[in-house]
């Protein structure tokens, strides 16, 4: 009955990314979702499941666009919009599905464009923050601000140890041949990069980006007659605190205190065993309340444990090994499961954690209200 | 294993229907919500998943929201749009969150103010025929009509027929007093109704309103000691043929084929068991055409099957009882789905179908290419 261990991520897609201008968001979608295919060894007849986060720049596209496009006819469809948690939710529902026999194998994609070509007047990004804009809280950096200011405040925290999580992560990028950002940044260079909205600078903050991502996800028995090695999916969990940060009770405790709880729980692992951590990166200051909130330090400990190189490759808890959010790719939290499945296969080729058997891989949206927590592992 | 009889519908909520100026589409949401909750016995700390379809007036508004404003922290939330068919799929991803443990009672709402708040330059109704527009065929209706005159071509199905549709609705409607148009109507006054786009009549299509509805799920064994009797979710399916009518083989043909024989298929019954249908009436035709795709009758037959009172109260297949999308309210899919609940429960006082055990919903979304049906009962 359990769903631990019970269904597997068998195909990844990547696309053309960064500023890739001439380029329609459906393209990106149906790119990334053929070299998922593609990757897997599957054809497009073996899906009989599509899930989409909607695109942020084109809301005419649909699981069905993507269906009509590779020429299928469905069982199971659904568009799901959770922002920044999406990837890590919809992974959630495609388990689901799988594991009630509602359909044997689904894609799940994303793709944006807006590097290129940017929704204008959006209100996508306002509505994180939606409630609080009345009292003058207007987007989703300012809202990051205001928890990472709090955060100094209550525990110390400094802008040279948010600088670390960046420094780390760019490091990680130069050995991505993809990555957007793959030059080398200091502390210092972070220390200098503008202030954009106090205390966060410039380097402290995701890329925007065009591209698109996508994975299927199937059985664990059918997954072992595929191309790839199967990356198992040992955990999940999802965590929802109040969406308005002026109605939270704490700005430094977030939905990933409950979401990496049932997820940890779910696998019946713990912090300690995980080789790889793919944490959703919008801002350098999100790495370090989740590393506590998941349970890697204690509450408040962030700063300090993020320094002295410990999210590096080599490092204790190599972290968003591809460059994540700030200096791979802003594809929302649709970066960090791509990665964490390449380094379970063992295919992060410079980049590679060795031994890697365990990640932990979070999304967010709003200001780390809504969450959720995946583990995935080599074996069942 | 099976998710067969194994998660149950515990509460309904209305609201204020119809034309309701000065209400947001939150207060929709939360009055809808909060009904559910009293009609369950259940409390708000209660629930700990919560699904809507997003409103199609106000953008802003996520599962977030409701938790937020019944102060509830979630172990499982989704923002879920398939348009028409959403109640029908949110049914489905409610019950699989429900079984798989992941959450135990799942809040499933929508509202609209579209009635009284129209979203103006809304691409929410183009986008269902996005690809066709490029051919000059734009709206929902116009798709619509395009496949009720190809019926009529293909099957001698006359407008006569589909005033049948309408008139027995509006009968069951005139026992329901919610709904939004309980004056009854003839077939000459369906003939009589101006032509909105040929061979639609007036009188064909669907109502626009403003309201909400709400409803919770959890487990069979769970609802076995809550305030009302469990229906159960016994059987679903989803069907989902390619969107674009231009590329479509048939236009006679919707996803309720594959919908209706999975959800049939798990439930381990026929049609000829079902004693009440709620089918996805935005339009006349699509009654017919779905009836015929479920297989209540042979395909083409659907015209005729219609006459002579079939699906009036007291007729063979009694359909739609609270009136429908055509004369209680438009709610997208949201209609059919508490109605049937009511109806299993013998609880639709002048509208009640005697002995009611077994009902059959449907909902869709596009021009019938998104479809979803749900098989309830009132024993496991």
């Amino acid at each position: 009955m359990s769903i631990q261990g019970k269904t597997a991520v068998v195909g990844l897609g990547y696309t053309a990314q960064g500023r890739v201008p001439g380029r329609t968001a459906l393209s990106f979608y149906m790119e990334a979702s053929r070299n998922a295919l593609a990757d897997a060894g599957m054809r497009a007849s073996d899906v009989d499941g599509i899930i989409i986060q909607p695109c942020p720049t084109d809301h005419s596209i649909s699981f069905g666009s993507l269906a009509q496009e590779l020429g299928i006819a469905l069982r199971f469809g659904a568009d799901q919009q959770a922002h920044g948690a999406s990837a890590a939710t919809i992974i959630q529902h495609a388990a689901m599905a799988v594991h009630t026999g509602l359909c044997k194998s689904v894609l799940c994609a994303f793709a944006d464009t807006s590097q290129s070509a940017p929704l204008r007047g959006s209100v996508i990004y306002q509505r994180a923050l939606g409630t609080d804009a009345a009292y003058g809280l207007f987007g989703v950096a300012s809202g990051y601000a205001l928890a990472a200011r709090r955060h100094m405040e209550e525990y110390g925290t400094t802008s040279r140890q948010l600088g670390a999580v960046a420094v780390a992560f760019r490091k990680h990028a130069a050995l991505n041949p993809r990555a957007q950002m793959r030059q080398p940044i200091t502390i210092d260079d972070h220390q200098a990069s503008r202030l954009v909205v106090e205390p966060l600078h410039l380097l402290d903050m995701c890329l925007v980006s065009d591209g698109g991502r996508a994975f299927i996800i199937t059985s664990a028995d059918h997954a072992r007659s595929l191309r790839q090695p199967p990356v198992y999916i040992l955990g999940f969990g999802q965590g929802h605190p109040i969406d308005s940060l002026l109605r939270r009770p704490s700005l430094t405790t977030t939905g990933a205190v409950q979401s990496g709880r049932l997820a940890f729980q779910m696998a019946g692992v713990s912090p300690a065993d995980i080789d790889v951590a793919l944490i959703y990166d919008a801002f350098t200051s999100a790495v370090i309340v989740q590393l506590e909130d998941l349970g890697f330090c204690a509450k408040g400990e962030g700063g300090p444990f993020v320094e002295d190189g410990r999210l590096e490759l080599g490092g204790p808890l190599p972290a968003n090994t591809s460059g994540g959010l700030l200096s791979d790719v802003y594809l929302q939290g649709w970066v960090g499961p791509p990665e964490a499945v390449l380094q379970l296969r063992k295919q992060g080729g410079e980049r590679q954690v060795r031994d890697a058997e365990l990640a932990v891989v979070t999304g967010s949206g709003g200001v780390l209200s809504t969450h959720g927590t995946i583990i995935l592992g080599d074996k069942r």
